[in-house]
């Protein structure tokens, strides 16, 4: 199950669908509550195995755990909680997922980073990059306290504004370019763009936002925020069930929960 | 969803196949617990719309509720639960579903009846009789303090051994017939069979009993436990959806729910 307090659909059909292609006897479903102890209190007493965590709950929810896994312990933000006969661990999907994905685009460690967001993904994001050896780094957020906080506790530089700035990885943890009211801003002004080697923006929906466009049309290496949304799906279905689906049944969920 | 000491799968059958066939936008999933109010405030926590209570929960959840359904309230015993906004009420399907089938069989209130059992079960049955206008009944049980309160609280006779007894309309509801130990078991025996006009077996698994399988033989007029099970849903189902299917889709889903 999922709680948040707006419940999309992605996770439903994602992993609703991946239980239809393996023939698993699970079901998933998304809820939202006002009473986060008593949900919280319902998983255990109802032996429900799995629940994603969003947005306002990532934090206030782990004092209801048992225990943190290290993806969870040092930002101090739960995606996921797996309950083992009731025995609730808190993760982070999205650190795990960040990590392997710029492992997996062969991301130079030794790469200048320039990050834009301050707020709980950034703090997954920010912890991935610096565990993966990312040492060189910039936070840009107009939330001076959280931004520099986060700067500070990582060893990277922080700035309110842009000031012409640039980085061979252009990372975007903001909502601009989300669909809504910054739908059609850019996360990083295209000469920024130009100047970079990696585009990687958070956002998933859509999956190609203004940023990722433009770094595209410039011939940039790009990370999207729907990589990120299927590989955290992924990683919590591994630790739900127990069961590694194909790549082929990885990429058929992921176009069937996008639709 | 469900809540009981052995979770079975005619619930989730029956109600996923009714919310297939009528497009309902609901899931039902089939739970036990070891922490009954916990999973009364995993209800309400997370807005869940209803739920069924098996044994050994009808009593016990009382305290945990809002308000009983009259249903319900007489009998204290609840097997439905329906969520209003966070507010649970207690329902008893099962009384609303024996009624419903005296009604729609034509059974004369006048007929006297012999009822075998004095457990949970048995109070709902009781009750729904005495309430339906049945007068002049019998209950027998070897439980002497469960059946002689039982027949007492609704005017009926009390007797611990059949002693030749028989009745227009037998009524079982004990386990006697049911799958397992007692399967090849008569509730009771031919010679009272042979005598009676209506035999009325609560168990539901197998359909057919061998106390009903006689009665069939001896051309008497039956109602099955399995009628009680579909009927019983079937209420539930309205109350959480505010939908009524149709007879055919009734049909459908108990055929399917009985595979």
């Amino acid at each position: 199950m999922s709680l948040s307090g707006r419940p999309g659909h992605f996770g439903s059909r994602f992993h609703n669908r991946l239980y239809a292609l393996l023939g698993l006897d699970y079901v998933y479903k998304a809820f939202t509550t006002t009473d986060l102890a008593g949900a919280i209190g319902g998983i255990r007493a109802l032996g429900i195995r799995g629940c994603a965590v969003s947005m306002p709950f990532k934090e206030a929810v782990i004092p209801l755990l048992d225990a943190l896994d290290p993806s969870a312990q040092a930002i101090k933000s739960v995606n996921t909680i797996v309950n083992d006969d009731g025995r609730l661990t808190g993760f982070n999907t999205d650190y795990v997922a960040v990590r392997r994905l710029l492992t997996e685009h062969a991301v130079d460690p030794a790469t200048p980073c320039l990050l834009r967001g301050s707020g709980g993904m950034a703090k997954a994001v920010v912890a991935a990059l610096r565990d993966g050896g990312f040492r060189n780094g910039t936070i840009l957020a107009r939330n001076t306290q959280a931004g520099a906080a986060l700067a500070e506790r990582y060893g990277y530089a922080f700035a309110t504004d842009l000031d012409g700035r640039t980085a061979p990885l252009l990372v975007n943890v903001t909502p601009i370019g989300m669909d809504g009211p910054d739908a059609d801003a850019l996360a990083f002004p295209l000469d920024a763009v130009a100047a970079c080697a990696i585009a990687f923006d958070v956002v998933a929906l859509p999956a190609r936002t203004p940023f990722l466009v433009a770094a595209e049309r410039a011939g940039k290496s790009c990370i999207t925020g729907h990589a990120v949304l299927v590989l955290q799906g992924l990683e919590q279905f591994i630790r739900y069930t127990g069961v590694t689906p194909t790549p082929e049944q990885v990429a058929d969920a992921a176009a069937y929960a996008r639709t």
